[in-house]
């Protein structure tokens, strides 16, 4: 959970979330989007991956990053479990 | 967001709002439950208040610290929106 949250603490990471939320993309298609170098964009991807927050697949001579669901139903469900903050209105 | 995420990145201030979520709580309440001295867990409250994660009010003389849900919910709200993770099964 430490590198989970630590990894999230970071705009860029998020933003790389987010994009992959659409397709999952390589490096070079995540790096198009941004005006920072491409291996400043290899070193947000590398502790996204440490964290377990992206998954990578080679396809040829690609790698493709993807989001791990199963780590965003985990931190869902520990939000979720701090209160009824998901389902119910009311105090 | 980045402040929240640092603030959740680490154990002893996830027991914290562990421990709030049962009840509010005053510093010396959570400091019981903690083996680490008085002023540490100032210190990690202070953290927690920045982030706007947790609430403090004043009761008498005491003060009373308590989960900020709105803060929860916003989180829930930004994970949920990034896939139908929280809602749908499927592939």
């Amino acid at each position: 959970m430490n590198e989970t949250f630590k990894a999230l603490a970071d705009p860029t990471r998020r933003q790389i979330i987010a994009l992959l939320k659409e397709r999952d993309m390589t490096a070079g298609d995540i790096a198009e989007h941004f005006n920072i170098s491409k291996p400043s964009i290899s070193h947000h991807l590398n502790l996204l991956k440490q964290a377990n927050i992206i998954l990578d697949q080679r396809q040829g001579q690609f790698i493709y990053y993807s989001l791990n669901a199963t780590v965003f139903q985990e931190l869902i469900s520990w939000f979720m479990q701090l209160g009824n903050f998901g389902g119910k209105e009311g105090d």
